[in-house]
């Protein structure tokens, strides 16, 4: 079980990024998406959307609190993984992370506040350098290696050398 | 050597998403960026602040005529490698995408032109769901596994299990 954490998302500002994140979440195995910050219809809408579309993989929730909603997943067992450019190198967490039945990847926000980092069991950096939570958090699934399963699609993409092919789930017999 | 072409770029609408995009293409080993679309000195300037900060590794230049930018490219040998969700799973090509020496990954775009298709020697899907240019990239990357030299940096990040910590290297003696 993968559950993303989005911190302090902002309307109109973050709306591509955070969406960018739960797309990702849900394209490389996480279950459910939660994200904080401002509570925004039309993020929720936009990836249940793309659901509904291409396969059922992910829930997306919205947390008014998300400490709460944190140490609510570490007392049910979770391990809690905050992804920052300022952590250990996942290189040196890799055989730990893999073994994880259970886990919440946390990624920010603007600010991430001083209790993140020490509310975390691990904070992770995937490279030391300034770039992207998108990207963060992809490089972290794709190294979990987890299968998505993607359920009742319309759409399915038929793997080509150099053009788009996409069959219509929904019309078959 | 690896250069990343960014298509279609909008001003406004796509700064962040771009501005992610070079930045990840910095973090992992491109030593060029080059993007198409709306000409954005703003971008270029936020990626040039990160370089003089965090130690100079790669350039970002603009095309007016990415087709003959691209071309061009292929002339000098370079592997075109177009990553889009309707390509050939990365998995089935990583032996031969990790043995070029000289390539250029090109990540859309809004709407990427059918040339694209045709000019790139591989249309390469990191997953066939739609996500993010951004993770695309960044997974991309990773699996390539180039290390990046961050030359005259001001700032270097000490990895930390839970804090931040950052030395100003253009203090030292």
């Amino acid at each position: 079980m993968i559950v993303v954490v989005r911190l302090g998302h902002r309307i109109v500002r973050d709306q591509r990024i955070t969406s960018h994140c739960a797309l990702v979440a849900r394209a490389f195995g996480a279950s459910k998406f939660i994200y904080s910050g401002d509570k925004d219809t039309a993020l929720e809408n936009s990836i249940r959307n793309v659901e509904s579309r291409w396969g059922q993989a992910m829930e997306i929730e919205y947390s008014d609190n998300i400490m709460k909603t944190l140490r609510n997943y570490k007392e049910s067992g979770y391990v809690l993984i905050h992804l920052t450019m300022y952590g250990i190198p996942v290189e040196e967490r890799i055989q730990t992370l893999k073994s994880l039945d259970k886990m919440v990847i946390i990624i920010g926000g603007s600010r991430v506040p001083r209790e993140i980092y020490t509310i975390s069991d691990y904070n992770i950096a995937i490279g030391n350098q300034p770039h992207s939570e998108v990207a963060a958090l992809g490089i972290m699934l794709h190294i979990l290696g987890k299968r998505a399963e993607f359920k009742n699609p319309k759409l399915i993409i038929i793997p080509s050398e150099n053009g788009k092919r996409v069959i219509r789930n929904d019309l078959k017999q």
